[in-house]
C-alpha cells in the first residue's frame, strides 16, 4: 500500500491548521521535525561512517528544521557544519543559530569548499512551500549537491524540485537526486520521482487531522520519530 | 562517580539562562523535557505492562512537561488520562492541553477514582521551583500516590519533596517514595533520599553551560534522550 501524498497546497493548509486550531507553536513543530531529520541521519549515516555533516540551510522553515537537526546531531556526537547564506532577521531562526553557536558548531561561507571535507550532507534549503526559480546563491549549491559523491539527505523535498511535479525538466536541480529523503508529516507528490531511501518523520499529527487531509499516519514503531518506506512511499 | 547535583537556586538560574542567553524558547525546552519523560515511561513501563497512564499535572512548568509527555505517550500507543485540577490561563499550557484534547485524551476530575483504573502514574505536579507547603487539592493526590501499588514516575522531583533537603519529615509527602525519577538536566540534591530507578533526561544543555553550573552531562547514548543512573546519581 502506498501512503497517500499531500500536494503543495494541502501541505501549506495543514501547516497552517497545526499552528491555529491544532494549537502547536512553530517552535514545537520545528523541534520535532528537526529531531526526526537527525534520527534519519543517525539511521542512514552512523557516526562510524564519519562524524562530519554539512547542513545547507535555506531562508525559511525548511532551513529551521535543518538548524534543529544539526543541534541534535551535535548532541549525538556528530560534528555538524552550517552553511546559512541568507539569515532572516526572524527571532526564531536567530535563536536556533545561537543555540548552535553555543555548541561551537561552525558556520561557513564557502559551500563547495565545505563539501570537500564532509562525510554527509543535509539539504535543508527548500521545503513544501518552494515554487518557481531557485534564487542566488543556491543554484551553485544545488549543483554541487547534484554532483558530489558525498551522500545527501533532503528535508521534505529535494531542493529545487517542484513539490507536485518533481525534478525540473532542465536547469538547476534537473540532475539532483539525493540519496535520502525525509518526508515531513506525509510524502509529497514528488516522491514518485525519487529513487533513494525514504523516511517519513514528524510524529505529531493527530489521527483526526490526518483524516481531514486524507493521508495515513505511517505506523511509527516504539519511540521512533521516523519510519522507513519505499522510495515512492509504499509501506515496507 | 556520582553526577553532581544542582540545588534549587542553581536550577532556577540555569532555567533562566537557557531561555535568555541560551536562546531557547520554553516551548522547545518543554517539548524535549516531556519527550524524555515519555521515553523513561516507555523504558520502565512498556505498553505490554498495560497501556493506561494517569498523569497528575501541576499548575507550573513541571505540569507542562507532563502534558507533553502524555502527548508523546499517546502517539506511542499508550492511553493516557490527565488530572489537571489547576489550569493556568497561560497560553502555552492551554495549547498543550488542546493538543491532548485533539488526540481524544481524557481529562478527569477524580484522581483517586482514576488511580483505580490505571497501569502507571506520572507525577508532574511540582518540580525544581517547589518549596513550602503543598496547596489544595494536591495533598490528597500526593497521599494517594504514596499509598498506591501502581508504579509512579516523578518528573524532576517527587512532588512535595524539598529540592535540596528531600522528603518532608512529617505530613504530606513524608511517606511518598515514587518508583522512578526523571531528573531533568541534572539530579537535584534530593536524590540522596531516592531509592527507585533514576534517569537523567533533557538532552539540550551545551557543555559550556554545564561547566558554568558545575554539573556533568550524563553521557547519553545514540539518539536516546535519557540515561539511567543509580538512585543517588552514580553512573551505572
Amino acid at each position: 500500500m502506498a501512503f497517500k501524498t499531500i500536494g503543495a497546497k494541502a501541505a501549506a493548509a495543514l501547516d497552517k491548521e497545526l499552528m491555529s486550531t491544532g494549537a502547536f507553536s512553530i517552535d514545537q513543530l520545528m523541534e520535532l521535525a528537526g529531531l526526526s531529520v537527525s534520527q534519519v541521519v543517525y539511521r542512514v549515516h552512523p557516526i562510524s561512517k564519519g562524524p562530519r555533516v554539512l547542513v545547507a540551510v535555506g531562508p525559511g522553515n525548511n532551513g529551521g528544521d535543518g538548524l534543529v537537526a544539526a543541534r541534535h546531531l551535535r548532541h549525538c556526537g556528530y560534528a555538524p557544519t552550517i552553511y546559512y547564506p541568507k539569515r532572516p532577521k526572524n527571532d526564531l531562526y536567530q535563536r536556533l543559530a545561537k543555540q548552535l553557536e553555543d555548541l561551537d558548531v561552525p558556520f561557513v561561507d564557502d559551500f563547495p569548499a565545505a563539501l570537500k571535507s564532509t562525510d554527509h550532507v543535509v539539504d535543508a534549503i527548500f521545503g513544501f512551500s518552494f515554487s518557481g526559480e531557485v534564487r542566488e546563491p543556491f543554484p551553485a549549491v544545488i549543483q554541487a549537491m547534484a554532483e558530489t559523491k558525498v551522500p545527501v539527505t533532503s528535508v521534505d523535498a529535494p531542493s529545487s524540485w517542484n513539490i507536485d511535479q518533481g525534478p525540473p525538466k532542465s536547469g538547476v536541480g534537473s540532475n539532483f537526486h539525493p540519496d535520502v529523503l525525509v518526508s515531513l508529516t506525509a510524502p509529497k507528490p514528488l516522491v514518485q520521482f525519487f529513487k533513494g531511501r525514504h523516511f517519513i518523520g514528524g510524529r505529531f499529527v493527530a489521527p483526526a487531522i490526518a483524516k481531514k487531509y486524507d493521508f495515513d499516519l505511517p505506523g511509527y514503531e516504539g519511540i521512533d520519530q521516523i519510519v522507513e518506506v519505499s522510495p515512492g512511499g509504499q509501506r515496507l
